[in-house]
């Protein structure tokens, strides 16, 4: 059995679970190696203390299952089966304490269990998976290096693009264009270049204004690659930028850094928070740092955990999570720079390597 | 008040409901006008007999939801606010039965609700709000007709970059360019480029096969623009086709015109998917059409109804739907030719109007 379904079973031990069902199609490929989206359709992996784990699959998934689960004992559902049932059956009609995907389960679902298993009670099993999954393999780390570099490509390429007189919804065409050419499966939220005054709106949206000279240009893109995301964003300047800027520019690249350099196992999240922001705060703009200074990044663009002030939680080695702190001043205009960063055995590695010195284009 | 909310209250009525929330994003939209992606924060239309309807937001949504909102009694929470406390409060406490979305509700809400509010029992006011969408009204198909023009421009487009050798990955990225260039929203779901032996795959994926003549080539793709979804499929012969394919394409074309032929008020779903298959089952490929006639279409690419031949809901005016008739054999390759058509007072009025003789392209 692998090392993630047996951290599994160790939690059902300690909570007193009898049976958990896993049904969120991520979290089935995180413990089996199975990809699928089933659409309507049932898709659970259920582990049991009465039976072996079991991976239930619509008949049309079957083949694909087979090949590609490391659970190997398979139960497929037509149609027309109710696949309720075959749970029922899987764990021979026990009662027992269940845990399900509470945050991931509809009301539908849950009722179906709840009529056709015996539970004592059900427990939420999504906080058990959420903290397995901050830790990352050497495999997904492998993964996620190679959506980093599939992203920067695309922004290098797409920098090409940039001249005077391009709308913001031309470069986001042009570069999930090219994610596509580059062979990624999908942006991983949606891109976002913003321009002059819009670079001031933490939660911009892209439109049809045209790039001009004298302002800044925000980029912040990822992919999905392999099932996993990349997130990157940089500012730029086109022409020669105002000083006001240029100083803003280097006070979001002395957070970053400070931030990176804080980063290290036995810490708490609260700490890297606090390091970039103090940054920021001493050189007065702290009012227009308005966000966390970064979240998780694996399967999800944005997972556990969250990098704020408040977290106490302790970093501990595989973790990887973004660090992008950002200063958005009307008139001025808006600076982020965000990297993808691993908490090492040591410290930290940085995923992202484009540039991070003020860059003037177009 | 609106004329959907009118149609939801009565059914508050009809069903001995004091309380409804509706909590799925699309539907607050659909009732109130509000679009928003509260992501994990709580959003919700609450319709309750002791109170007007009340539209709960998070705080940073307070001024868009204003705006927008033609419930304008909206009430706000911050993060630190517990929204379920805020629910019970808009209805005084008082007991009763509820309605919630159970296949868009988590079961996490759902607790959060139960513990909240003082529930005699807790109904699914899905299949209420999935009705009402059925009937379309003539602002939605005026929606639905510009993402129709929108997909048509991009398939119109898209065939000039069609040439021997060019992949169906790069014609997916290309086609994907042009829906962001020409002003869509995002593709309506992961558009189908497929070529060859792979056009006889009813659920193929798009890789890096390159196209040659003397054979087919399969578009299936559509955009949301405006909220709203469009959906066609075009089958084209690069270079001279083969005469078992002509066959093919022609008979196909053929039950494609039967089904819409058979779209009028009044007859079952049922029997338009019978109309269509007919005329496949006579030319002796009954085995080779391995899918439903189609689906509804509207704020979802597939929504209710679904066009099969056990479905004997009766059609009424207002409804749009797909109809995408398609013939799969290995060694000849795959046709489906896929319309999107809108129940009139007296027949059908087709949305799509792209060419559907059999071209030769490439």
């Amino acid at each position: 059995m692998n090392e993630r379904l047996q951290s599994l079973q160790q939690s059902m031990n300690t909570h007193g679970w009898d049976h958990v069902l896993v049904t969120d199609p991520k979290h089935v490929y995180y413990l089996t190696g199975f990809a699928s989206d089933p659409h309507e359709r049932f898709l659970g992996l259920l582990l049991s203390t009465v039976n072996e784990p079991v991976l239930i699959v619509p008949a049309l998934d079957a083949d694909a299952a087979g090949a590609a689960s490391t659970v190997k004992n398979i139960v497929t559902h037509q149609d027309t089966e109710n696949p309720y049932l075959l749970l029922k059956r899987q764990i021979q009609g026990a009662a027992g304490t269940w845990a399900v995907e509470k945050e991931q389960l509809t009301v539908s679902r849950y009722e179906q269990l709840q009529q056709h298993v015996n539970a004592d009670r059900i427990d939420d099993v999504g906080v058990v998976l959420r903290e397995l999954r901050i830790r990352k393999s050497a495999d997904e780390v492998k993964i996620i290096k190679h959506a980093v570099r599939l992203v920067e490509e695309v922004l290098t390429q797409g920098l090409a693009q940039v001249k005077i007189g391009v709308s913001e919804i031309e470069l986001v065409a042009e570069l999930e264009y090219l994610m596509k050419k580059l062979g990624a499966d999908a942006p991983s939220f949606a891109t976002m270049v913003l321009s002059g005054p819009n670079t001031a709106l933490p939660h911009g949206v892209p439109g049809t204004r045209r790039i001009q000279a004298g302002e800044l240009l925000m980029f912040d893109l990822g992919v999905y690659a392999g099932g996993y995301a990349s997130d990157i964003t940089r500012t730029f300047a086109v022409g020669e930028p105002k000083p006001e800027a240029v100083h803003v520019y280097e006070t979001v690249l002395a957070a970053n850094l400070a931030g990176i350099k804080a980063v290290k196992p036995g810490v708490t999240y609260g700490s890297i928070d606090r390091a970039a922001r103090k940054v920021i705060d001493d050189a007065g703009y702290g009012h227009a740092f308005v966000h966390r200074l970064g979240h998780g990044l694996g399967m999800d663009v944005h997972e556990y955990p969250s990098i704020h002030g408040m977290n106490q939680e302790l970093l501990r080695p595989g973790a990887v999570f973004t660090i992008e702190p950002g200063v958005y001043l009307q008139g001025v205009g808006g600076v982020r720079i965000e990297d993808d960063v691993i908490v090492t055995e040591n410290g930290v590695e940085v995923l992202t390597s484009f540039p991070k010195e003020l860059t003037i284009i177009g």
